[in-house]
C-alpha cells in the first residue's frame, strides 16, 4: 500500500522543485546531514555501533531528526547505510575504524553471485520502520527522502569488499565475466526495487539513488554495463508518485546517459559547472547540488563566494535544490552548514523562478 | 647546458607526434610501464627497497630499460617518484606497504611551509645521472620521458602526508590561507621547473607533468588556484625544445583550463571519449591516451575493441599518442600489454595522418 505521497500537488519547497515548480526560496539540504559533525550524533554514535544505529528503528529516527532540530533544512533524509542491502543479501558487514565499511566474502566468482539470497520482505523492514517514525515526529514539517545505492554503486563494494580507488575487480568481472555481472546486476536491481518500494509505502516523500561510484567509468562502458540496469531500477519506481533522485560524482561525461537512464532530479557535484550541467542534461528535469563539501571549512566570505556561484548559475528557471556535490565530510562546522542554509534561502534570484517559469510556456 | 634534444627535427614517432608531425604509426607507450606487473621488477625491487632503486642511478636506469627489452613501446620514462622532490625539499618520505607513500610532517601550518628547503642543483641529481645512463643505452632506440608532479598534486600529497580520497586538508589550506597557499606553489614552481630543466640537460627528450589528483577540484578552484602555477612552471620549461605533456585523471570540466595552462600534449583519461577531449582543447595541441587500465585484465577481444574504439576517434589528424589513462596497475598481465602494443602499431587509419595532415593545411 502507497502511501499519500502518491498525491501529486505537494505544499513541500523540496518537492516542488523536484518537479520543477516555482518555489518562494531554494530548498536545500545536504547529503549526510545527520552524521559525525554533530555531537548529538557523536554522542549517539559513542553508545551504540553504527550497524545497530541502522537497524534500530528509533535509533535511526532519532539520527534522522537531529539534523532537523537544528537546521533549517527543507528535507530529511533517513538514516541508513548504502550497504544494508548487501548484508539483506548474506555478505558480512562491518564498518572499520578509518576504513570504512567492510564486506566479507567479497563476490569474485559465479559461486559467490548465485550464493547471495534473494531479500524478503520482513528483511530490511527496520528502514521502513524508521520512515514511519520519522514521519510521525515530523507531523508534516519537512518530506522525508528514502534512499539506496544504485546497482553499479552497490556491486562495486560487494565485489571490491569495501572502498576503492580503481574499482578494478569490479571492471574485471564486468568485461571478463558479462554474464555473471548482467545476473548481479539483476538481482540488486530486484533488492533494491523491493527495498525502495517499501521505503515509499512506508512514507517516503521522495528517493534518491546513489550511484556514487560511477564516475569512474568511461561513457561506453557506462552505457553498456549500468544504463541498462539503472534505468530498470527507475523504470520500476518511478509509477510510485514520488520525484527521484538519481545522483553520483565523477559523472562530467555520464550525465546526459545518466539522465537517459532517469530520475526527475539529477545530481551534480562540484566538478561540473551547474548551468553547464543542467544544460546538458535539459531543462525537463530538475537539479540538486553541488558546492564543495570542502568549501564549508573555508572562512565565511569564501563559503558566501562558493554559494553565490551555485545559486546564480541555477537562477532563471525553477528546479534547483541546494545541496553539496557529495555528504558533508565528518569535522565539518554546524555553524557554516547552517551559514549556508541560510545564504541559500535568503539568496535574492534577479530573475525570480516564478517569472521564468511562466516565461518558458 | 641542454641536450641535443633542442634539434627540432626528430625521426622518433613519438616526438612526431607530441609534435602533430606525421607519422608511420601511432606511438604507444605506458604510464608506469616500469613497475610490478613485470617479474623482472619484481626481482629487483625483492632486493632493492623502492627508494633506494629511484636514488640509485645505475638502479633507476635498469628498471626504466626492463619494458623497452620486453615490449615495443615508442618511448622510455625515467623511473622515479612524483614525491622525490618533496624529501629533496625536507620532508621525510616513505613507503608504506599497501598503503603507498607517507610524508611525515604533512604541511598544515606556515611554519612547515617555511621550513621547506631549496632544492639545490645536486639534490635531485641522481634522477639526471639515471637518464644519462638510459640515454647512453638505448643509443638512440627510443626517446626519454622525464616527468614531474604538477605543483597541485605534488602539494597535495604534502599537505595530506600521502594520498587522499577527498584532498579535504589541501583544499581548506587553498581555502582558508590562501597566501600560504600562493607561497607554497611558488615555491613547487621554482623547484620543480629546476628539476625538470635538469632531466632535459640530462638528455630526457619530453617532459611530462602528472596533475594527476587535480580532478578533485572544480573549474572555478583550479582557475583561481591552480592555473597560474601549472602556467607559470609550464612557461619556465617550454623553451627547453622538449615537448611537454600536461596530464590529469578526472580532468573532464578542466580540459580548456589545461590546455590554456600549457603543454604540448594534453593527457586524457577514459572518462572522456577522446575524440570529444581532443575537440574541446584544439586541434592545435596533440593529445595522449587513454585506454582504462583495468581493460588490459579483460579478455582479448574486448581489449581489442576498447583499443579500436580509441585509435578510431583519434583518426583523421597526426598527433595521438596512444597510453593508458593512468598507470598500469600491478597485476596486470604482461602479454595482454605487448598484444595492445601490437593492436596499436598494427592498426590501418582509415583516413591516414599523412593524408588528413595535408588537408588541414
Amino acid at each position: 500500500m502507497l502511501s499519500d505521497s502518491l498525491n501529486v500537488s505537494s505544499s513541500f519547497p523540496f518537492i516542488q522543485a523536484c518537479r520543477r515548480q516555482p518555489v518562494a526560496r531554494t530548498p536545500v539540504w545536504f547529503m549526510r546531514q545527520a552524521g559525525r559533525y554533530m555531537k548529538e550524533y557523536r554522542d549517539l554514535r559513542a553508545r551504540h555501533s553504527l550497524l545497530e544505529m541502522c537497524r534500530t528503528p528509533e535509533l535511526a529516527a532519532e539520527v534522522t531528526l537531529q539534523p532537523i532540530r537544528r537546521l533549517d533544512v527543507d528535507a530529511a533524509i533517513i538514516f541508513a547505510d548504502l550497504l544494508l542491502p548487501a548484508q539483506a543479501m548474506g555478505m558480512d558487514l562491518q564498518f572499520v575504524e578509518r576504513e570504512g565499511p567492510v564486506l566479507s566474502g567479497a563476490l569474485r566468482d559465479a559461486d559467490a553471485v548465485r550464493r547471495l539470497k534473494d531479500v524478503g520482505d520482513g528483511e530490511l523492514s527496520y528502514v521502513g520502520e524508521a520512515i514511519r517514525i520519522v514521519r510521525r515526529e515530523l507531523a508534516g514539517k519537512v518530506p522525508v527522502i528514502g534512499f539506496s545505492g544504485a546497482p553499479f554503486t552497490l556491486a562495486s563494494y560487494m565485489i571490491e569488499g569495501g572502498a576503492s580507488r580503481d574499482f578494478a575487480q569490479t571492471k574485471i568481472m564486468m568485461y571478463s565475466a558479462p554474464e555473471l555481472w548482467r545476473e548481479l546486476m539483476e538481482k540488486l536491481v530486484a533488492v533494491l526495487a523491493g527495498f525502495l518500494k517499501s521505503q515509499v509505502a512506508a512514507g517516503a516523500d521522495a528517493l534518491q539513488i546513489f550511484d556514487s561510484w560511477v564516475g569512474c567509468l568511461s561513457p561506453g562502458d557506462f552505457r553498456q554495463y549500468v544504463l541498462p540496469y539503472s534505468r530498470s531500477l527507475i523504470s520500476k519506481i518511478c509509477g510510485l508518485g514520488v520525484p527521484i533522485i538519481h545522483f553520483g560524482t565523477g559523472t562530467a561525461t555520464l550525465l546526459e546517459l545518466m539522465r537517459e537512464a532517469g530520475g526527475d532530479v539529477i545530481g551534480l557535484d562540484w566538478r561540473v559547472e551547474l548551468d553547464k550541467g543542467w544544460e546538458r542534461v535539459g531543462y525537463d528535469v530538475a537539479v540538486q547540488g553541488n558546492l564543495d563539501p570542502v568549501v564549508l571549512f573555508g572562512p565565511r566570505h569564501l563559503i558566501e563566494q562558493h554559494v553565490d556561484v551555485v545559486m546564480r548559475a541555477a537562477q532563471g528557471r525553477p528546479g534547483h535544490i541546494f545541496n553539496l556535490g557529495h555528504g558533508i565530510l565528518p569535522t565539518t562546522p554546524v555553524e557554516n552548514v547552517q551559514a549556508v542554509i541560510q545564504m541559500v534561502h535568503s539568496f535574492e534570484h534577479h530573475t525570480p523562478n516564478r517569472v521564468a517559469s511562466l516565461r518558458e510556456r
